[in-house]
């Protein structure tokens, strides 16, 4: 059995690797157009940031590796068609031009997601960039190096982790958002307390243009100089980081014949099938079922893709397994600020037709007495119907993300706020105070559904 | 309403300031022996060790503050019978020796738990401890400043506490411990590893003697000089703190006919009444549902304490809530080692019944690249019948703890093995791997139930 996988950071690279496990005896080839294939392209930030030196630490298995493993890697590789018809793809030698028709009995897309760039972007500029691979990552870093003051277009979670970065290099750094406040997958009341948090924890370097965009970017021949807003501040910049968004990229699936969903990304069964025979998809560049709205969401994580791409290797090689769907678990961090979320927010939760109610709660992590107490913020929305716990978001500099995964377990069973008062959580001075922040909020909860 | 508590610590604060909020015309009352109400028995280690310095700080709610919220307290007083016909306990003042009525309309027992004393307690020596009670605390904390070594009879998370305490003040510490390894109330597989741990980082300061007791404690008039152990060892020492467990308190109980479930603690329903009426119980003196195996506990811990003391006052108000039960979770730190526990170990799960399998996986805690990564290790425990999963442990330095607490949660609503691998939860290189230990070792236990 041929198969053949497009795409080889997370989800194909898991896929290729488990297949491999499954069939040994199955002839696995990853194609994909970037130099590098099985790389932690979430530990980016934390390289630029210089938490480690080498960036072949976020390598996570080497073409070497695959290659003594029995699993053929072909990097700079386009694949420019998919002919389902005849089971086979085309593919384009980055480097030598020359085209060649690669048959499969299974094909795997993997193709990921790629950045929505702005008209901006568009430009001569070579100080304008993006985050999305590695070789992205590392340019970043050298031009980090001789930068003083940079510039992020958007407030997601990875221009977040990007300011961290910068930061911790001691460069001014203006953010450009068109939302009130950043991070926008979280509640205004709980995003709102993270953006005062990264203003106030900046040692001033930090400015945040929040409910402006970038409506012109000004420069020379190579390199833009100023920058001018929406709102009409202008200011000089030693370079620019787009980071708006994503969108999944599927113009090779569509252009074959298959199905997208309403999220415009591809749509699978819990199979990771699409609807072309021997055709599965998985990773970022697949629409996911929330598993509390029951609705299709398109959420790109790395932490997914890997599930994914084991359960399309299974399926892949014969094998049954289901992939369920996400909750939109998240975790950042900024500086000492652990900031995640779990579930839907009060707004997805209005959104998806529940009727929402929620607290918001700010306790201790440990115990007063204890040296390292910090506080941690905990929102919690239920529907006021069925009791339900619909998801939780939490901050703090102590363990906030912690409490946000126990909830996820309750999730994935339609906890009820009275059974979530129920929990036994684990208890002591260094670790939590004796009733949890957890069960304190569904407590309240508990008094406001009366 | 007049409510009379018997015991002042976790449950029974817990109770009477809840109560008072429901039903702010009763009448409160706490009688207890003790000097303290309201205190953080947990905390005792920590002041010990030296991580604060003042141990008021363990002092949830000091007795002004109860009394200005209405709340009266009644400290150095015994309570020495209860008359449930009559709906009156007599009460003994401790420094006076006078005696008197005090009648109540509902009474709440939350007399805790009394050190189970070895023979060789009961002795004229002053350097010889326990601790229970916040005067032990400070009694162990004062003459530890004076001890160079320090011997520590038991091996349960206490003792395990205090020789964290005494390594951090640079005491010599010898443990003398029953069972093969401390912390029974671990599988082996995994308290091995704990003892080693701690035997590799005590700077040289800790002895183990482990599958051993204390014969004898040699001394003049009133100090332990020497300890002999049933083994034949013998050892000079400087004061003794034995910590060989905990039986419930329940004489006074017992005495007025007062039902005693099978563990010996005082059998209570969900809404924690006794077979009196106009009887309560919580807190450490009372028998708990263990919610995996559905048997009788006693498992005595302040965070329980103070579920059951919630509970407890809602009923005696007038209001209905019930307790559901414990899990067994419980953490407790060492050093760096985080150790934590939640819902049946393989030995319980055998010894409930429970055709038992399970994993024990160590991985690291954070994405490999990151300065802070920490290993850890996760036993899970399920069912090979219904793959549900009856209990998982965790140690290490890196977050142990909180993949306990995600677990706990699902053994409320008994998730099994194939549920939990759907869990969502949260990834960024600074928290977790891509696929977290828990997802690890529930696809292990998958391919184990085959």
């Amino acid at each position: 059995m041929k198969i053949i996988i497009i795409g080889g950071v997370a989800a194909g690279a898991k896929t290729a690797a488990k297949a491999k496990r499954m069939l040994p005896d199955a002839e696995v080839h990853i194609y994909t157009k970037d130099n590098y294939v099985s790389y932690s392209a979430c530990g980016m930030p934390y390289y630029i940031a210089g938490d480690f030196r080498d960036w072949h630490m976020l390598l996570i298995r080497s073409i070497e590796e695959f290659e003594k493993s029995g699993i053929h890697i072909h990097i700079r590789q386009l694949v420019t068609k998919i002919l389902p018809a005849d089971k086979k793809i085309t593919v384009k030698d980055i480097d030598s031009e020359q085209w060649q028709f690669v048959e499969y009995d299974k094909l795997v897309i993997a193709t990921g997601a790629v950045a929505l760039n702005p008209p901006f972007m568009e430009s001569r500029y070579t100080n304008v960039f993006t985050l999305r691979n590695l070789d992205d990552g590392i340019a970043i870093k050298n031009a980090m190096d001789k930068a003083k003051h940079i510039t992020i277009v958007g407030g997601g979670y990875i221009a977040v982790e990007l300011v961290e970065a910068f930061v911790k290099n001691k460069k001014k750094v203006t953010l450009v958002e068109k939302a009130p406040f950043i991070l926008s997958m979280f509640d205004e009341d709980i995003s709102s307390v993270i953006q005062d948090y990264i203003l106030e924890n900046s040692d001033s370097l930090v400015k945040i243009l929040s409910g402006d965009t970038v409506a012109e970017l000004v420069g020379d021949e190579n390199s833009v100089k100023d920058v001018i807003t929406s709102k009409g501040y202008g200011f000089e910049t030693d370079m620019v980081v787009v980071s708006t968004g994503v969108r999944p990229a599927v113009d090779l699936a569509k252009e074959a014949g298959i199905i997208l969903g309403q999220t415009g990304a591809i749509k699978v069964n819990s199979r990771m099938e699409t609807n072309l025979p021997d055709v599965y998809a998985c990773g970022d560049c697949v629409e996911k079922i929330n598993m509390v709205s029951n609705l299709p969401v398109w959420i790109p994580l790395g932490s997914t893709a890997n599930k994914e791409g084991r359960v399309a290797a299974i399926n892949v090689t014969g094998g049954v397994e289901d992939f369920e769907g996400v909750l939109g678990s998240t975790v950042l961090r900024y500086r000492d600020l652990n900031i995640s979320r779990t579930g839907l927010t009060e707004k997805e939760a209005v959104q998806a037709g529940f009727d929402a109610v929620s607290v918001v709660i700010t306790k201790r992590d440990k115990a007063g007495y204890m040296p390292e107490v910090k506080n941690v913020t905990l929102k919690l929305v239920a529907d006021r119907r069925s009791h339900r716990i619909l998801g939780a978001q939490a901050i703090g500099c102590g363990d906030a993300d912690k409490r946000v995964n126990t909830v996820s377990i309750g999730l994935l069973q339609s906890i009820t706020v009275e059974e979530l008062i129920d929990a036994d959580l684990t208890y002591a001075p260094p670790f939590s105070t004796s009733i949890d922040i957890l069960i304190s909020a569904a407590q309240i909860l508990k008094s406001k559904l009366g």
